[in-house]
């Protein structure tokens, strides 16, 4: 049971000496004759450099080898041991985790568990964000979500900085948009998510999601990054919140985005999400709107994937965009469309089925092309999209 | 009620029309005649750009004013508006955040607080680090923390990568070390801190923190940008820790050390840490062992003592130090030491009382050299570590 880590040097840096002060001052440190009856349990907690080696652009990358004992197998403990104090040294970048199957959490739905809960398992999920994003009353949410989950929506979430706030409370949200899950269910016995936003200090939050959920909440959106992911674990370790969570990656850049510090967006909306217990992973398409390396979006999704997460694509997803996406990804996938579906020309519910009818021809093998298109949502959607 | 943030930006990029993004994308976001019945509250939660500048080296540094009511009076929620989604475009680093004085939380003691519990008003306080930092016994620790007590020490922490391990749980090293302090109280009337790393998944991290109180903890230190904001504003505001809280900054670099990305380590250690609550902050002082910029370093001071948060110095203080430190600092401040105390010469103790006669000599107008000192634990320590 061991954990590694890749951490990556520019070519200037002593990659080699780096990863020992790594290994020996983020575990037990230096001692000296007066631990000696402490030998051993000393040694037990340092970490080693196990390899080193150079890249095709001639950065240094030295893995090392912590032991497992020296943290409480979740990711905050994890966090603080191998990048800790180090990475106020400034001079090295993690590029990769490796931990154990078994370390942290699995999802307690993921991949399968949302399936079921939907009762949709032959083709991609399709997921909207309540726009615009702030200003709404929750009677306003409750119109919307009307829209597109009649249109065959399979899941909604707020907006990521959509909080408990005055204009719209997150329980009165909940409280208007709730009957409309219900009459959906009803009316069709389909199961559509609602994706809500969770907030407050941890104390609150924890409590807050236990009364959501007590109240009809039938998913969770979580702000990992902001709020902390011993946030994300205690909701995934808390039997009473048996909803699906949904980490949003928001401030992943401040911790990403640059070349030679922090950590590679794989790690972070990768490896360290999927062994804490969250059930959906959101991060940007590299054909999104924001700038995304392909590379580091497929290692997402495929860590993800390992450990029974769905991979959420997002940022800039719109219906022109899903021959692409299901090329890239197969069907275990959850298309997440803000504006995408928000602000189809003729409206939310004409934005849902712009997407159905581009899965459509996809799944029979068509290609599709707005000028030679009938005259559908997926046409209006491609007139809009393709060419803003 | 507003929040202002600076953003920096390259010279090639286009700093006004990114701030416009900012502005928009992170609050309202754009809508259409649909809503126009909302007009009024979408509007009200949209931020504007005020302001646009270009620093020395050519940076252009754009001002944008958020709207209170757009977030939860916390750090998180705080985050994810002027930074969440925007830092995966990865052109942009915050430099500075304003806040209103009564956006977040005060400490409970401070300051103030601080050297009211420890009955010392009239010069720094030292603070020590357990060490080796993993592989003791809890009764190893309470052997190191008479040695400093005794020698009249003010503080000690736990090393922050040590968790609640099976080496030496956390309620163990407690147990251990409480008999400790309560004898130095008993005899000399002195009140010794141990601030006492509190871990686990937020739920047990809470619940944890209110058991080490109830059984005699007198401090807590909280890694908080590995354990998240949130954890440490729900500390702060629970009346049942009534005790002060260390902040640690294990992993600021990941999210401060890039210099066109994240944010300034201002921000992160003073601003959010000053208003979430923190008692006292730990950051790396720049003449310490980890490279650190003067200006940041006096930025970070007094912003956390503008709201009565103690500044702690720390990383490769030892007693060589303490003019210079004072110098900087004058007396509200902190002189937080790991193996400058622990790897003296003669011992824990004898690191402890090198300190103090440095203070001493510094108060009494005296510059020391150990070259002319008597011998004394002082010159020990400067034999020691101005050569190191």
């Amino acid at each position: 049971m061991t954990i590694e880590v890749d951490y990556r040097f520019p070519p200037n840096i002593d990659a080699f000496r780096q990863a020992k002060v790594i290994a020996i001052g983020q575990t037990a440190g230096t001692w000296d004759e007066r631990f000696s009856h402490r030998e051993d349990s000393l040694r037990s907690h340092l970490a080693e450099v196990i390899n080193v080696k150079t890249d095709e652009q001639g950065y240094n990358i030295a893995t090392v080898r912590f032991p497992e004992i020296n943290v409480e197998n979740d990711i905050s403990s994890l966090l603080t041991m191998i990048f800790g104090k180090y990475s106020m040294a400034g001079v090295g970048k993690i590029v990769a985790v490796r931990l154990d199957n078994n370390y942290g959490q699995l999802p307690k739905f993921g991949i399968t568990g949302i399936r079921q809960q939907l009762n949709v398992v032959d083709r991609p999920l399709i997921m909207a964000i309540f726009k615009p994003a702030l200003g709404l009353s929750a009677t306003d949410h409750a119109t919307i979500l009307e829209q597109v989950a009649t249109a065959g929506l399979d899941i909604i979430k707020d907006d990521e900085i959509m909080g408990d706030l005055d204009t719209a409370p997150t329980l009165e949200r909940l409280r208007a948009c709730r009957p409309i899950l219900d009459q959906i269910k009803q009316e069709t016995g389909r199961t559509v998510l609602y994706a809500i936003n969770v907030t407050g200090n941890a104390q609150t939050l924890l409590e807050k999601a236990r009364i959501l959920v007590q109240e009809g909440a039938n998913a969770l959106l979580l702000n990992v990054l902001t709020y902390g992911f011993s946030v994300l674990e205690a909701l995934a370790a808390d039997p009473e919140v048996n909803v699906p969570i949904f980490a949003h990656p928001a401030l992943a850049g401040a911790l990403c985005a640059s070349g030679d510090t922090g950590f590679s967006y794989s790690v972070v909306l990768g490896t360290l999400m999927a062994h804490a217990g969250a059930d959906a992973v959101l991060y940007p398409a590299h054909y999104g709107s924001l700038p995304f390396d392909p590379i580091e979006e497929q290692k997402i999704r495929d860590i993800l994937r390992s450990r029974n997460v769905f991979p959420v694509p997002s940022a800039g997803i719109h219906p022109g965009i899903v021959p692409q996406a299901l090329n890239d990804y197969g069907q275990d996938v959850i298309l997440n469309a803000g504006t995408g579906i928000m602000d189809h020309p003729d409206g939310p519910s004409a934005g849902v089925q712009a997407f159905f009818q581009a899965l459509d021809y996809y799944q029979a093998d068509q290609s599709f092309n707005w000028e030679t298109l009938p005259d559908s949502a997926l046409r209006r959607a491609l007139e809009k999209f393709n060419q803003s």
